[in-house]
């Protein structure tokens, strides 16, 4: 059965993840030297699918990129085939390609299709799969918060490079007796500044899952002064709000087509918190793009390996229609069916919160 | 029940593993925050507490500790009290001097004693407990081979040390077309060389639980010349050993008192190699020391402030006997009593080795 | 004459910069151990000066601070003892309240005052010394932009985590085909920027020296797009200013006592670029307060060592009035009063702007 | 003149330093940007251009090359065309084959050789400009011992190694009371175990320019215990030697045709040590072929594209039997008659060996 595979093809969709290229890497070497496949790579995610722009994924060009951030077949981060903008009679509509990409598949011989992505990626390969194609996921998701495995790479780089910064203002808030308001990735889930929160020596983590008030806030600041901690390190996930409170919406310089971020929450904090705290100084800083980059730790160069590695064996099991995930440590599958929509966040009264919380970490909710 | 606890003591055992001194802080700050406990650190393990050294723990004390390696209360890796070297009459003899401990805690009012530490030292724990002692055990193994528990801190941090080592090991090796052979903590087992070794993109891994024979080597050291890669990383677990063969004594400098390592298996396999490989420079590293101490990476100290908070929690609960650990991914608790020589070592069929010989890696057993 | 020196006392000014502590060390440690010297520290700059506020410096309250970013003496902004703020009947008014600096020197029985600062600092430093008290100067700005000396301290540093951070932008830059634009530290001067963007592979670099013009940024990302590379990296100083144009005020949360920062050249720029640059997205980073802290570098360790360790001889040789400085490598001295207000900036036509032209950085000046 | 410049050849000799990488980008860059010319790379140093071994050199390939430690061209150790070893009637001799090369550049149309190496090398190239080839030299030596330029490349990179080693042995040190003896490289020159023991906190600096005596070391040890600090950390430089005695010969294994290295100085000097010292552990790591690769610090990029920029204007200035060089902070050249032989080595009276002492570091000397 396997023996007709001969042939298949990678995309990276959505924003990148540290891991990506590693995913790549484990999927085209196992699938080479394993399986004798061929392999090629889609660039731009389903972009490249659509107008059958690819590259050939050989043992050399996969070498030499385990450990760098980003994706060698590069992302987009809006491309649905099946409601793709396309321009028609001078208009832009929306309208379903999908079919175009089957008919490229075909036409290029390739048997598979592997689809590294987030939740919109997936969605789309799970409507490929239902299309009839031979469809693979590997969930990606920088702020692990897929419900359908443990753990995702990038997750363990992004909390490493987020604790080395809070490592770096650290010492400039202990010299100066700042309150720094530092923000974190996580628009839905907080599992980034809570896991940096901790490893990073924060005061205060504020995470979407826990809506904070300002008055807890205020009062942890001012134990820290009594007990001579005369500074304070709040790390605050993007999508956290005030209690009662709504997402703030980034602040939008006027006239940009496309909204620059001016940071939303940690400047809103700030501000709130320098109203009532008259004897520090309060600052911001939006950490942003820094947190998505460069190189991949060695935890999640060995995730992402297990990833493709197994992503290749499913292949080879025939086992379309499925996401690689991990389940109680170990590699396993998924219907993409079951997957999408799945998410997870951090449980308030779970077992991490609860650790935080009794080594005197405050979730400002108190 | 818990109500009577006042006062604990905690003492780390054996070789120092990165995340000791945040399993330390997190314990004292959840005693001190949470129970209302007292806590004192007694100093080189067991031979503080047979000497009633010891230092008040206070969250002042174990401020600025979470990411350093070492152990602020230092360690020791030989005293075993229940066979205790002492003068006696001019000569050194082995005596049980447990007791002198188990007076010194009630002297000083020590209700619980918290132990960190490997196989020899939680054996003792649990000869304390058999003595009436209440004794919480934490394990330490930075080679991660422990039976009753998922993972230990250290390894992550041991295992990115070795993996950014190899990391500036492959550039040299690459410009110089050398074969390296580069030799990793690991006595019994072999996952730190197993882990680094595919996030650090080693060729050849050689580990205690697959021997290993040159031919097998030699041969992939060949097909990666014909591949265009003419050169080759190999990692090596100290306890590594040749098919047949047994493990290599390290060299001993004459004289020496305390034997001084020269390194065992790196140099005796590039010895080998050297007399068949005649195309390549064929150079050994021992990597010793440093792999053990500095920082520790993020995912350490989150897991170290899990297992001590834990354990803080452990007491609480009158769970004395125990030691913490995680199942599935969860702390949880078992018998010293099921713990000792309870060893894990690498599945020479398992997932990992499975995965790294589908992407290429060898182990040197084809 | 020497002979009669028996304590110093030390204060840290302004902003912190990595290397403060090495300096403290340095002195310190010379101090006691070459001379003899019984060393305090006055917290938080000219203010802890003016309360009596200190704390004895020893070898052991020097112990593990080499590497450690910020300042153990802590540091404030804003306090000048000629002009200090001060409550008199109700009102807040400047008054010059040096005599009780002087008097408190007196009482304590210091000798000589040694004083880490930038231009403010330095000034009161000179002013104490033209009062009679007898100084040492020790230049700190992490902007490199002092004229008396070579270089300073905490600026291999600062171009340390700037260069680290532009590579993990790089990744994602091209993984999504963005134009980045980051904002380094450098209101008056453009090294860091310029440094950090020579290291880090910037494709166009901003300083206040060079007034930039937004039609030569976008040709040079046109440029790029033709020869394969639709990606750019900007690294802009917080002092650049468009041709024309004026240094962009930060914009200012309303009703903020102390303004927040939201970025100002960094966000101005990607939003002019974004309305005319339509293939990319253009995204935006404010490096803000992470470019000062945590470890320090080795190089700056040694300079920091070297600025202290010839800061305590000076004391013994009676050198007051002066500042310690490096010229042509070498470590010197040069009177405080030829010190202040000798700036220096990149030169546009210099050595390394022409080196960066030629490899092909832009300046937008073109 | 300059003009009739079309093609200029690169090639990198010796063991490989971080930032020959950097140095070949800026060359190409400048090459072809600035001035138009023709660029390639000779592969392995001199036996590459005997061989007429070369591949173009490009701005695609000198892309992503510039922090990447290494050598694209490798390198080789040993290759002299002035006396090479070549198979003549079964034996081989060496034998003069400067000629083939003159006469390959020639062929090739390459009106300039730009040669990248030490000693050796640099001899060679000096040769081939006697012999009227148009060569410039750009100096590489990782230990910055070359008398005829401030500082190289490498240098600052093996100096952030062994000080980030420096501080992993550290933790581990204090935790066991133990006494680290780290060899550094440095055959002639001591300098990166100077710089790498200040910047790392070291209690002894023992360099080939200051010999030691053990009692020196015995005494240091026992005033750390005396004064609470009962851990001494000492790096020494490979070629340092006792007070009498000889540069230590690395122990060979029997029969190995090309020497392993097992270690040398420390070896001998952790023993020497431990029949002394009884109060501590004595241990020893040689840090080996881990100090020269990896990634290249900021510092050496810039340093490096500095020297690798000037080179090209040197070429088209028509500099030719010139190397590169930096005289007081500026870049400048050099006749390559001049250079040969010209070392550099720590001076046991200088500035930096003085603020050593003064901080306290013992250099075994007294």
């Amino acid at each position: 059965m396997e023996n007709k595979i001969k042939k298949i093809g990678i995309l990276t969709g959505g924003g990148d993840a540290p891991g990506l290229n590693a995913v790549i890497r484990a999927i085209t070497r196992t699938a080479i030297l394993k399986y004798g496949y061929e392999v090629i790579g889609y660039k731009f995610g389903y972009r490249g699918l659509y107008n059958n722009d690819f590259m050939p994924l050989t043992l050399d060009s996969v070498s030499g990129i385990l450990h760098k951030g980003g994706t060698i077949l590069y992302s987009s981060n809006k491309d649905n085939l099946f409601e793709y903008l396309v321009e028609e009679d001078g208009k832009t509509v929306k309208k379903d390609v999908s079919d175009v990409a089957v008919e490229n598949l075909k036409n290029e011989g390739v048997d598979v299709l592997v689809v590294l992505g987030g939740d919109g990626t997936l969605t789309s390969a799970r409507d490929f799969a239902r299309k009839g194609v031979k469809v693979i996921g590997v969930p990606k998701t920088i702020d692990n918060d897929l419900g359908a495995t443990d753990i995702t790479f990038g997750f363990d780089t992004a909390v490493s490079i987020v604790t080395e910064l809070l490592g770096r203002i650290h010492t400039t808030a202990e010299s100066h007796h700042r309150v720094m308001v530092v923000e974190a990735m996580g628009r839905n889930a907080g599992f980034i500044a809570l896991h940096a929160g901790i490893a990073g020596s924060a005061d205060v983590i504020l995470i979407p899952e826990i809506p904070y008030n300002v008055d807890s806030i205020v009062k942890r600041v001012k134990e820290r002064d009594e007990h001579g901690q005369p500074f304070t390190i709040i790390v605050v996930a993007e999508g956290a709000t005030e209690k009662g409170g709504e997402v703030v919406v980034n602040k939008i310089v006027e006239d940009s087509p496309d909204p620059i971020r001016l940071g939303g929450i940690a400047n809103k904090l700030a501000n709130d918190l320098e109203k009532v705290i008259k004897n520090h100084e309060v600052r911001s800083v939006v950490l942003g793009h820094v947190q998505r980059g460069g190189d991949t730790t060695p935890y999640d160069r060995i995730l992402s390996t297990r990833y493709g590695a197994e992503a290749a064996d499913m292949i080879a099991e025939g086992k379309f229609g499925n996401m690689v995930c991990i389940r109680d440590g170990h590699m396993s599958s998924v219907s993409l069916e079951e997957v999408i929509g799945s998410n997870k966040s951090v449980d308030p009264k779970g077992e991490l919160v609860r650790i935080a919380k009794n080594i005197g970490i405050s979730f400002g909710d108190e």
